[in-house]
């Protein structure tokens, strides 16, 4: 809420202004539903702020959430607010132009990529979908990702989704939400609806 | 995911494609952060499909949640994908001219006017916005809302949004998820941030 106040005051030497405007890592992550889109909703309000915003998808299917996609792109072409960037690793990343042998590389390419947009500070917003996996499963190393996350420079928020990050990312994250499955249709016997699950 | 198998199959009568058109209720909750800003997320899947949205935003402030409301405009302007409607109890809703004594009396006229949008079939998604607030409180009675949307024509898939969300509504919904927060920056001392919390 706006209109928060936190309940303890840090002694961080910093200002309230310098506080309030830190750059933030956020990991969504857990078995239930809205790690990715609560992090697209995060991108409309970085878009309505005029922010560049980078999405990297770390998964292997090119067709997923394409609704999201297609949405952020009329936004970032609608001249109203900010640029959006839509990087995919399932259609091989753009940038890359020789054959990707393995998902694993394909996950360290992208991320190769992410290190050299912080480094140049491309985007004010960056949405890392499902990148907890490639973390989890040891194909990049979390350590790493921690270092360079803690010592990106200017401001730059960070959003990583996907189930099972690895505790030192949490850690190390500045919010942390657990979707939490209460209950899903597809325990019933529903399969994936249009529009709903993509 | 898009190729998930369920992992029950139900004796409801239903073909598998009936059962994947059936039209769902989501209920977003818990105290952690993401509920509304998944809710936005599955507006922009929605939009994609060509869907007319209608979002209503059970909140007292006007100025909450610009950021998405600015984006599903544009968005609904954009001739792309389907039409958005955004009507904010915050601003005294639309459609009622007189003056509205208390915020008891406005969400009970938000509902009124979500009955008859539900009625009508007006949209295809309905986002009630912090709409567990006036549940919890029990200024709207949840055993009418659980039979109105049990009752509810066509398809017509309905987002429900906040904190402490009763029981019955939960029996009664498709999909739950408790957005349970694990770690948050105003624990910390950190204030709410432009882009980030609006």
């Amino acid at each position: 809420m706006p209109q928060g106040q936190p309940s303890v005051v840090p002694n961080d030497g910093l200002t309230t202004r310098q506080r309030r405007n830190r750059p933030l890592v956020f990991v969504h992550t857990g078995q239930g539903k809205g790690k990715s889109t609560a992090a697209f909703g995060l991108a409309l309000r970085a878009w309505n702020q005029g922010w560049p915003v980078g999405v990297f998808q770390f998964v292997k299917s090119a067709k997923w959430k394409v609704g999201e996609e297609r949405a952020l792109k009329v936004l970032g072409e609608s001249g109203e607010g900010g640029t959006v960037a839509w990087h995919k690793m399932g259609e091989g990343w753009s940038w890359v132009q020789r054959d990707i042998a393995s998902s694993e590389d394909a996950a360290r390419e992208g991320w190769e990529q992410v290190k050299r947009d912080l480094a140049a500070e491309t985007y004010k917003l960056l949405v890392l979908d499902e990148f907890a996996y490639p973390l989890k499963w040891g194909w990049i190393d979390t350590d790493e990702v921690v270092s360079v996350l803690r010592d990106r420079p200017g401001t730059q928020h960070v959003v990583i989704t996907g189930r099972g990050a690895p505790e030192a990312l949490l850690d190390f994250a500045d919010l942390v939400t657990d979707m939490t499955k209460v209950k899903h249709p597809m325990d019933e016997g529903q399969k994936g609806q249009r529009g709903i699950e993509w």
